[in-house]
């Protein structure tokens, strides 16, 4: 950490920060330039508060030079992170690809699509049960007996299921679920991560609309530092001044978790960009850029789904997808 | 809502689109152009989803007339919201000055700076117990105890309370507290809104960092929709991508809310610029530019508070900031 | 287009409105409906002015069915464009890429990079002679010495070149380049959109950083509509919250820009992230989502480029990365 | 500047990068931690480019310590600029009410239109001769005419114009303009900032949509190190992901750049905010948090207006407007 002093610092105050500084085990290095004169903090700096050394009078500003994450961090964890699910793995070199509707709607449904996406290659069942609505007059899903069908459905073709809690009231009902997923809009409901961060089961967190690189990792680390390892990222689209898609894809997301991270990364082309016929480009951009995995909403009447119908794809589209996807990442993967 | 046609489409699906509609109640006028035709819906059309309709195979576009929120709307509702709290309210003529420190750290603290608060004029007493924090290793605020002070600075001096609910589980212990905040990154926690919407405290939306006017008032209807009336609606700055400021303070909402909804609208320079410089000149803005009210940082020991003491003022420098507020409310409301 | 009335319109405005629409040939739809009337307007709607109909007293709100540009609408020109330059083409079945220094430093420089990147598989030469700094201490680019040198390169490999014009004044000492570039900031520069507009050399324009697909193509519009149609549009990065890389390349530009225009797409990864090891995965993004071009920035000595360096690759590297575009664009193809 | 090293680098490259600072004048202060070494540079580092050294293999980061502006650097020049126009000044403590059409259409409306907004308190006319329009298919402004029409404006009142220079052929033609106004779009139009830094008149620079205040300070610099001190910044919204408002008005902006320069500040709510209900808010909300002046938009006939009519003020609102606002700055002032 680079702590920048403001011009002619008080004496007496400057002391008592570097004391304090010393008192917590950091080091310092003093240089003195004609404007300003910089510290340089060693040691474990994430313990520091930057905002609090930022607020002293005779400070200018602080730069932080060491990440705030750690057990997310690939500087301590050089390997990709492998996550077992139910029969197959998230990460390493399988490509993930989770398919299913939005919404599970009824038995029939989810067990109809489950089937179909199994035969085109998904090797896990997506589909939501209790559903984050902007409005409170839309659709709020099936809530419990969704996840009873979504079973159902995992029986019928033996697909791992990933479903979305949105409150952590829910967690009893999740014990059966494969991968936990957390929605955007909660990446930062810092209870529910606590409360998912002190059980086993892996948890996919989605990045909010509004997150940097940094605030992500940082919600991966309160699930990591209650316990459970198994974190998946979830890219869905971030908001920007574009409107034309509901969201913009951030691709570059890849390569630079990739860097920062050994955790595996997933990508969501169907709600970042909420047209269906943007699904497969960007599906196909995000298998030649790195990704892991990809999640597809699949849905066996997409015009009259009760949530999301409009990026939704048909079975015998995603047929197509899903086998060009595998081409792809093939190709990428002998290069 | 407006439905723009493909060019040439199936009469079947036609056909069958407009017999759903009329099912619903909808009337249906049609106006065909060289390129496209139009349906124009009249009606009730806030309980269609656009969505469902944008995904048939036929239409190429749905464009919304009607907002989608009603108990907020103020077409509905001609009237300024006043909501009471204690012996004071929220809207109406009253400046409403809430102010106090990021977090509680203990009795002495939150109740020094209550009186040191109210003697410079504010109107409500802020402080958070349960502080929801970006780092797992960060302070994470004290809790139940910290309501537990936060109702002793009451009784010392008479000012009602507002502080930070983070999850659904904890709302028993905020039965005794006077206006419920639901944080920025919690806007879109849908269960926990739903949850606010059954009991009859007040409650304090913030914008999070990335919602729009309408996603803001769809929150805000969350609230309205379970019987919950008593909605303050609170802007703390939004993300762009100048990182000068930690958020773009955005105070053309105050006009914008004013004419879309009744409900009272609070403006917080604190949490929106990040440093405590900047909160004199923006507050002096919010309040010319309308706003019912402002949430300002206070603290006696910024340097050393254990969150957010950049952006905190000193009891003296809030002191001559009410005063100023206070002028400049009364010159706007007179002219 | 479709215009919302106000409530309880004034009928003498209201009748005043339909009769200037109807001298200009417009012809009009009525929907009344309980809370608003809309009208909808049919005909060539282009050349109305929406801001001028929505500062009417009578209107609420004016919604644009039609799109505003003509000549590079795919509705009105449904075949792809190929844009021949030199001995090449951008567009089509052919994989173009564009690649050399951020500046042309010398004469041995270029035709050294130029040589390499031809041997690599580059199709064309891209490089800067007149160069846009956000600072007036940095260097400013050769100038006309750059634009000789880059003729010597294009004598010496055959490679078509392709450089920035940055104000009308030069137009005259670009008559020899292949293809001229039009800069993310002057991408709204509409004088120079004109200049280039008026002569026939093809032109790129660079998306500006906040520009949205609509100001994108309204540009290339002001190109077209004097008379040149050989433009290409070039994806460098949009600004977004996030800063970790410098802009935030928006692939879903591709399949959106395709069903728009029929105008060819090329993606800059070197400029939208600023760091050399993210060109490799989203320039394989990239191609794998569809682009019709890759721009990339090769320099031999890269961290003494006098312009960018942190983003070039160095000539072994951009090696290893053509061969890898071009399996996957092969792969891609064949699907 | 900080240079962060990455872990064990290349002692030979460490030493060569040592030896260039070291005849650059820089002297360098290592501190060595566990994970990194930073290097503290100190010297005259603007004349460092960062971007070659973070392109080296040893680096890790730069960070920069002192802004890259010298002669827009209040550090360098403490006091207030107080710009002379005409019979009146821009900073100080004068209000500078700007007030005009978007565009002039006639002598008989812009003479109009400076007498009605002279006799309401306007200090400055302004009207656009040269129109930047997202459209080819929009009208373009009067052009050289409408510079005479507006020189008769000021004949006939007395107050000094202010009017856009689109392209740097034009600038003859503003020999006898009294402030020359650099659109948002052409901020960064290099050439075109050069031009105007190498003539006396004032220059009012309009921030970019996606401008930070480092790149909008950075275009002061460019017209600033030509010679020209006389030059204002003007802020008219910036673009974000809200699009209620056509951009997002960043009064923030005022106090910021009040702290990082010393030059005159106006705000322009009209073109931000695109609606003319929302000017008089803002515009209060701009005096009170110090702006030195406001740019309004003022029509007699704003339904009839070439262009931009919807967010121009008819005369008799501007009327009240004005006065309101000569009330508050004096409040604001006395506080």
């Amino acid at each position: 950490m680079i702590v920048v002093l403001k011009q002619n610092p008080n004496a007496e105050q400057l002391e008592s920060l570097i004391a304090w500084l010393k008192e917590k085990g950091i080091s310092i290095h003093t240089s003195a330039g004609e404007n300003h004169t910089i510290l340089g903090l060693v040691g474990d700096t994430s313990q520091l508060d930057m905002d609090l050394i930022a607020a002293l009078d005779i400070v200018e500003d602080v730069k932080r030079i060491q990440e705030p994450f750690k057990n997310a961090n690939r500087k301590f964890h050089p390997a990709d992170s492998e996550i077992p699910v139910g029969n197959t793995q998230i990460g390493g070199d399988t490509l993930t690809i989770m398919a299913g509707p939005c919404s599970v709607e009824s038995e029939a449904q989810i067990v109809g699509i489950a089937k179909a996406v199994k035969a085109s290659g998904a090797t896990m069942l997506r589909g939501g049960a209790f559903k984050p609505r902007t409005s409170p007059y839309s659709f709020q899903g099936l809530g419990e007996r969704g996840l009873e069908f979504l079973k159902v459905a995992r029986q019928e073709t033996g697909l791992p299921i990933v479903t979305e809690l949105m409150d952590l009231s829910q967690l009893p009902l999740f014990k059966d679920v494969d991968v936990i997923q957390i929605g955007a809009r909660n990446m930062q409901n810092f209870d529910l991560l606590k409360a998912v961060g002190h059980q086993e089961k892996p948890v996919m967190i989605k990045r909010g609309m509004a997150a940097t690189y940094e605030e992500w990792l940082m919600s991966a680390e309160y699930v990591m530092s209650g316990g459970n390892e198994n974190v998946i990222l979830c890219e869905r689209g971030i908001r920007t001044f574009e409107t034309y898609t509901r969201n913009t894809l951030d691709l570059s997301c890849i390569p630079v978790l990739r860097r920062l991270t050994h955790l595996p990364i997933v990508i969501d082309p169907s709600h970042a960009t909420g047209k269906s016929w943007l699904v497969e480009p960007m599906a196909c951009g995000a298998v030649a850029t790195g990704a892991d995995g990809v999640l597809i909403e699949v849905h066996n009447d997409p015009a009259h789904a009760l949530c999301d119908g409009p990026q939704s794809l048909k079975p015998e589209e995603f047929d197509r997808v899903a086998a060009k996807l595998l081409k792809i990442h093939e190709t990428v993967k002998a290069l």
